[in-house]
C-alpha cells in the first residue's frame, strides 16, 4: 500500500472511527493519524489501545491535516463541522462515514470554505458493537463504500477518499445522496427499524414472559436482536435525518406486510410458497457476490459444543 | 449415554430427521435407527450417508419400533399418521418434531389408538439449510426442545421422548400446545414473517435495483436474507396451522410499528433512543442465557479476509 494522504485526523473513535484508525495504520494509509473525541472516556481508551496520536482540540486535531473524516453521530456532524472549519488549512479534504447522505450535506457544505471540499462517504460496515474498542482493522474489508461528491466536484479531493477507502479494503461505488438515502433505507435502516420494533414488541407481552421469549429465541427471534442491539443514538440520528426515504419503503414493507397477512388468514398456501421461494435467490446472490458467508446459521452452528444431557 | 431406545423409526429425513438420526447415532441412543422417507431422493442420500437402515415402506420402518418421531412438514403429518398408524406395535409411542403444536395434536391424534401414546416435540433449532446432507449430530445441543403431552399422559412415554432430547444433548421442557404456539408465534413465526416480507419488498422496487439490495446488504438487510432462505413448504405449513397465534402477534407487531413510524414522522427522538436502549438488554439475556454467540456480527467479522484493494 502506499501512503495516501500525509495527515489524517480522525474526529469520533467510536466503532467506524477506530477502525479507520486501526485500518490506516495497519495498511500504511497515512504518514500521521490525529485522533480527537468529544467523550474523555473515549479519548483515555485511544490512548490506551495506542490507536492514534490524541489531539488536546478539535482545533489542532484538524490544523494540517489533508484529510478530515468525521465520524460522529449524523445529529451532531453540523455541530462538528461549526467548530472544525475555521481550523482546516487549505485543500484539506473534509468527508465522513455517516449512513444519511443528503441531511449530511445540508449539515456541514455552509460552514466549509471553497477550499475545503466535502466528499461525502458512507461504508457499509459494522457490528452491532459501539466504541474504540470494538474497532478492527478489516472492518472494511470487501464492504462497500458508497461516495456522494457533489457535482463538479474536485476529482483530486475525491480520489483522496476514494484512495484511503480502497486502501482500507473497500469497494467504491459513487451516486448522489438523494439515492443513497433511498438505497440505504431499505437495506439498513428499514431491517434496523423492524428489528428494534419486533424486539420491542416480545418485550412487552403479557402471555409470553420475557424468560421464554430468550429460552426460545434460536427459532428466528434471536437474529434480530443482534442489529437491534446497535448503538441508539446513531440510529435515533438516521430516522431522524432519514425521515422521508425510511416512511417510504416502510410504506412498501406494510402493504407487502397486509397482503401476506391477508394470504394467511384466507390460508392461500400458494401465495406463501411461491414468495417463500422467490426470497431464496435473493440470499443466494449476497453470498455469490461475497457479503455473506455461505455458512449454515452464520457459523454459529460450527461452534455448538458436545451435548451434555441438561436438566430444564 | 445409555440407549433410550431399542428401534427408533425417523419418518422423514430432512435437517432435523437426519440429525436426529446422526445424533442418535453418535450418542448411542438407540440400537436399531431405521428412516423411511417419501421422496426417493432423499432415501438415495440416506443410504449414500449411511445415516441409518433404509426401510422399503412406511409399514415396515414402523414396525418393531418403540419410538416413532415424524419428522415432516406439518400440512402433511395427519396423512403420515394415518398410514403408520395400523403398523405400530404396542406400547410404540409417537412422536414428532413440528414448529405446531396444537393442529398437529388435532392431525395426528384421531389417527392413533390407544396403545399409542402421542408425545409432541419441537426441538427449537434449525438453520436455513434442508434436506439430509445437512443436517448434523450437534444441531441440539444446548437447545430447548418443547414437549407438549396431553393431560394424563403415560408418564413412561413422556420419558422415552424427553430421555432421547436430552442424550441429543437439548435441555427439555414442558407446556400446553396452545401456550407453545404463542410463544413460537412471536419467537419464531412472526420473524420468519417479517423476514420473508422485507426480503419480497426489497427485491420488488423499481428505484432501487436488485444488484443494488444486495451488494448494500450489509448494512443489516443480510440478516433477514438467513431466515428468508429458509424451507418454503415447512414454513408455509406453518402459518396456516398457527394462524391466530401467527395473526396476533403480528396485529401486536403493526401496532408497535405504527407507534414507532408516528415516532419518526413527528421527529420524537426521545421515544426511538428509549425503545432502542431497551432493546439491548434482551440480547444480553439471550446471550448470558447460551442461545446467542457474543462474537461481533455472529462471529462473520472474524472471517473478513486482509484487504485488497479493488475497483468497482
Amino acid at each position: 500500500m502506499t501512503t495516501v494522504v500525509d495527515r489524517l485526523a480522525i474526529v469520533g473513535l467510536g466503532l467506524i472511527g477506530s477502525s479507520i484508525a486501526r485500518g490506516a495504520r495497519t495498511y500504511g494509509l497515512a504518514r500521521e493519524i490525529v485522533a480527537i473525541d468529544r467523550d474523555a472516556g473515549v479519548i483515555e481508551r485511544v490512548k490506551a489501545l495506542g490507536l492514534a496520536e490524541v489531539a488536546s482540540s478539535e482545533a489542532s486535531a484538524v490544523a494540517g491535516a489533508d484529510l478530515v473524516i468525521l465520524c460522529v453521530p449524523v445529529g451532531a456532524i453540523g455541530d462538528v463541522a461549526a467548530q472544525i472549519a475555521p481550523h482546516l488549512k487549505p485543500g484539506a479534504v473534509v468527508s465522513d462515514v455517516g449512513s444519511v447522505k443528503a441531511a449530511v450535506v445540508a449539515a456541514v457544505t455552509p460552514h466549509l470554505s471553497e477550499d475545503n471540499p466535502f466528499v461525502p462517504a458512507h461504508p457499509v460496515a459494522g457490528t452491532e458493537y459501539s466504541g474504540p474498542d470494538s474497532g478492527f482493522a478489516t472492518l472494511f474489508s470487501n464492504r462497500w463504500c458508497i461516495l456522494t461528491p457533489p457535482e463538479g466536484a474536485d476529482p483530486a479531493a475525491v480520489e483522496r477518499v476514494q484512495g484511503l477507502w480502497q486502501g482500507l479494503g473497500a469497494i467504491v461505488e459513487t451516486m448522489t445522496p438523494e439515492h443513497h438515502d433511498l438505497v440505504l433505507a431499505i437495506t439498513s435502516h428499514v431491517p434496523h427499524l423492524i428489528a428494534y420494533n419486533i424486539v420491542g414488541t416480545a418485550a412487552d407481552l403479557e402471555a409470553v414472559t420475557q424468560s421464554e421469549v430468550i429460552k426460545f429465541s434460536a427459532g428466528g427471534f434471536r437474529d434480530f436482536t443482534r442489529i437491534a442491539a446497535s448503538d441508539p443514538t446513531m440510529w435515533r440520528d438516521i430516522f431522524l435525518t432519514n425521515r422521508e426515504a425510511v416512511l417510504e419503503m416502510l410504506g412498501r414493507f406494510n402493504e407487502d406486510l397486509s397482503a401476506l397477512s391477508r394470504a394467511i388468514r384466507w390460508g392461500d398456501g400458494e401465495a406463501l410458497h411461491d414468495l417463500f421461494t422467490r426470497t431464496r435467490a435473493i440470499r443466494r446472490g449476497i453470498v455469490a457476490m461475497g457479503q455473506e458467508t455461505a455458512e449454515p446459521d452464520f457459523g454459529r452452528a460450527r461452534n455448538a459444543a458436545a451435548p451434555a444431557a441438561k436438566q430444564s
